[in-house]
């Protein structure tokens, strides 16, 4: 079984609010979109978990589609509405935008985007736009506190991965 | 309990492909992207289903955030992954790209889309950009019967909402 890890971009691009059952979660700090990035901490070589249905001759050993997860996708759904319902009662936000695209980065990736209909790109997606607009720092800093004590994360410091 | 019905602009903007258990499963004619859309059956009153999280105050009586679909959450998921494993053998694409995003369609849909690395708009996301570009309808149709068939879904003719 490969060792998983988080791909370099994501770990750059943002920071870690810490781990769920199957996901380590991470916040983009943007401070016009609280934004949250679930990633199941699967690789594909890892046949006790799933079967992996897009081939095993992919380039990397990440896993790239919500298909690959097999069994895990039902935890990831689980996660995924864990995430959204914290977000939206954190933010009030008017909107959540959930997407696995993963054109850039092929690590499977879930981002769960808080919108108002008021907000600088509304109703376009944040997505391809501009990159994110960094904002006050304590502000973010607050954000992933209450985040990962929301959803009921310990402190990020022993994962399991 | 009300009933649902399909918001009028995915009706007008999308070919019916049939019934899931929970989805009624669209197709947009796009030539450089096939492109599933997933529509659960459920709407906002709906109690023995789920339980609304956000808010019975709401506008419309459609649901419109996944984690309003409570337990059927589950069988969304099951049916991404159904959806996912069949436009991607049926297309032999790069990448699938899958988002519930709703800031224009209220409705609660996800979008299932075939991408090739070589596309006209990879790596930006679809969503938010140029309208479909149409294509030759023989082909769209011989599409939406292939996707039929291989779904398991019967002729659109009795649909059970």
């Amino acid at each position: 079984m490969s060792v998983w890890s988080l791909h370099p971009q994501l770990e750059n691009d943002t920071t870690t609010v810490g781990d769920l059952a199957l996901c380590r979660v991470l916040a983009i700090d943007d401070a016009d979109y609280p934004w949250l990035v679930l990633v199941p901490r699967r690789t594909k070589h890892d046949p006790e978990k799933w079967e992996p249905v897009f081939g095993k001759d992919h380039a990397s050993s990440y896993v790239t589609e919500i298909a690959d997860l097999g069994v895990d996708a039902a935890v990831l759904m689980d996660e995924i509405l864990h995430a959204s319902r914290v977000l939206k009662d954190v933010t009030g936000c008017d909107k959540l935008n959930i997407a696995a695209i993963g054109n850039v980065v092929p690590q499977l990736h879930v981002h769960i985007v808080a919108r108002w209909i008021n907000d600088p790109l509304w109703p376009k997606p944040v997505w391809g736009a501009a990159p994110p607009r960094h904002g006050d720092l304590v502000a973010f800093a607050r954000l992933v506190a209450t985040m990962r004590d929301r959803l009921g994360i310990d402190e990020p410091n022993s994962f399991s991965s």
